[in-house]
């Protein structure tokens, strides 16, 4: 159990769903709720700032952050390190705001596993096939890394019933996924374990 | 498990918390979303009509439906027998639309071990105290009827825990309730358990 009035979601599933666009429409939409931002070892791609889109370390105080347990899950990918800073996320809750993060399908568990009340949604583009296309059109791989991806989110289908949601993002209905997740975050707010006794105590006795 | 792409919805929780306004809004607003509507031995009231407010049934006809495992819930009130007809759910859910319910916090229950896949939704006034005001303003009852109504609100509370959800129905922010039970309508078609391994196979396959 979290400490602090906000939620923690984390959306995940295969690379070239459409996870990123999805996140950010949401961050947008909902007023108080904040995007995780990962922590990360790579050289910063064109256009990518420090504290927007990651928070970019030197391997060394990457190292530093992961042995003082300031990192909640990690990752290696193409030679590089990520991982989740906690200190965002439990503070962004302690505030009473939501945080969404978007990881890879593993790193998701990690999070459930350290929160157990954080919401899981495997989001899944409507056919794989079309995730290729996704993929090739980002121009930002190469075809192996396309390849190795694709195996990737293959794989990932197998842990699809460890999350609590699925949710589909058909090509050019992308407005009718982003609708289905805004339901689930606002919906979770009123499941009975997010009540404390206390607070059913009060609507009680009023 | 119930046959068929539907989902069952619930709406319980003490008389007056406005479960009726809400539900009926639920309904004008999901095109998808049918009332169940319950069988009675009681007298119709003026302005109801039958197959639309209530089956307005005899009381052999009544017993003849129990007894024939066609009622899924019964319960007394003030002499008079209520039931929840199990066939218009099971075709409403079989065509693919969803149903809700709004009988009392253990006709709620009956209902959840009848379908498992329910899902109870507990809806309370923002204060007791506000209980007794929309009771007095209905005045379709005895100052002695109410209170006694309002002693079984006081009990149902100690159901809560066996609901899904819980919602409060603020004095003059109904609003944000309805669009509370929207959310959760929409969502709970996401959620994991409402997928068929053959269907999450599909997305895996295509």
């Amino acid at each position: 159990m979290i400490a602090g009035p906000g939620l923690v979601f984390v959306v995940s599933g295969p690379s070239g769903a459409g996870k990123d666009t999805l996140v950010e429409a949401l961050v947008e939409r909902m007023p108080r709720l904040r995007y995780s931002i990962s922590a990360t070892t790579r050289e910063p791609r064109a256009g990518e700032r420090d504290g927007e889109h990651y928070f970019f370390l030197t391997r060394e105080e990457f190292e530093r952050r992961l042995a003082a347990r300031e990192l909640l899950e990690t990752r290696e990918y193409g030679g590089n390190l990520y991982g989740t800073p906690r200190d965002y996320i439990e503070r962004s809750v302690a505030e009473g705001d939501d945080v969404i993060l978007k990881p890879e399908v593993n790193g998701a568990l990690a999070v459930k596993a350290a929160y157990s009340d954080a919401v899981l949604i495997f989001v899944v583009p409507d056919r794989f096939s079309h995730l290729r296309e996704r993929l090739l059109a980002r121009r930002t791989e190469t075809n192996e890394e396309i390849a190795g991806r694709l195996e990737i989110g293959h794989r990932e289908m197998t842990f699809v019933r460890k999350f609590d949601y699925l949710v589909v993002n058909e090509q050019n209905r992308q407005e009718e996924a982003v609708r289905d997740l805004q339901a689930i975050l606002h919906a979770e707010r009123f499941r009975i374990h997010r009540y404390t006794d206390d607070s059913i105590e009060k609507v009680q006795s009023s």
